[in-house]
């Protein structure tokens, strides 16, 4: 647990990418909320941002009945080797979102240069065929 | 009315937070030409950028069959306890858009700390339970 | 051909910007490897950015079952009267985004100043009636 504070935050994940971490999740913080500073900690230390993540997680809750999905800045990012992954701070939502984006996420630690990950059948994961 | 230039425009979002405003909408100046600058204004006052509100309203007016809305780069974002909300410049594309993000709004007035808005009939509003 | 380098691919963008081209396009270089620079490069000399472009690219290739779309971080940005379109690598993928965002290039054109595209049976193009 980190305090709600961008700089307790940020220093966190560079902690977890430095120990050599391949994914980072963090929940919560995203939201209009003062105290909501997390994707302002993860734009401080990440190199890239993946968009990609924060609308098809924002759309799926969406499609479940959650017309404030919309208020939630959850986002994707990487610093390094590591990829940092926003989730929100709702159990339900945490299941939903988790879902959603979770196939995409050992194809993008291989080309982040990270261990590869291989999925049971609980959990899908894709990887595209060569080019 | 404010002419279409960054700093008049960045002056006037911030008056009326200043002013205690919970809810400024500003219409048009989101398009690629020289003139449309509101965004660019927005960033320059805001703190936060809410994403969602963007891709929901062009998402809408993609489904009503209008492809230039890719075009649009309407967003939300908050100065302090301020909602500040980029609408389209036509009347029709407003009401689409408007009807998009609406049921989100009075939540998110809520968390920024602002008055407690209520629906009737005609407007739907969402506030999700608690955690 | 122009090496993953964010000067280079910077510099390449705003030549084809100063020789008046009205639309540049370029593939690959968005994901998240190291070497994947293009969205850092066009940020580097754009002025604009079309989120709405990304956004409906990624959307088109979740739907043709590629959950890994959300990895790209493929977008469109403006130089001038220059618009800059970033496509993914893989032709197939190309296909798909192309045809996506095409309809509102040309009215993009018009607005930018720069010439008036006109379609043919093969490629649908849209603009919007006046206000």
């Amino acid at each position: 647990m980190v305090p709600d504070e961008v700089d307790l935050i940020a220093n966190a994940i560079r902690d977890f990418a430095l120990a050599g971490c391949a994914l980072v999740c963090s929940t919560g913080g995203t939201g209009p909320a003062i105290r909501d500073v997390t994707p302002e900690a993860m734009m401080k230390v990440c190199d890239k941002v993946y968009d990609g993540f924060g609308e098809l997680m924002r759309r799926r809750s969406l499609e479940e009945g959650v017309p404030t999905a919309i208020l939630s800045r959850q986002l994707a990012a990487s610093i390094g080797k590591t990829l940092v992954l926003n989730l929100p701070g709702k159990p339900n939502a945490i299941r939903t979102c988790l879902d959603a984006v979770f196939p995409a996420i050992p194809y993008c630690l291989d080309l982040l240069g990270g261990p590869s990950l291989q999925g049971s059948g609980r959990v899908q994961v894709f990887r595209p065929q060569a080019k």
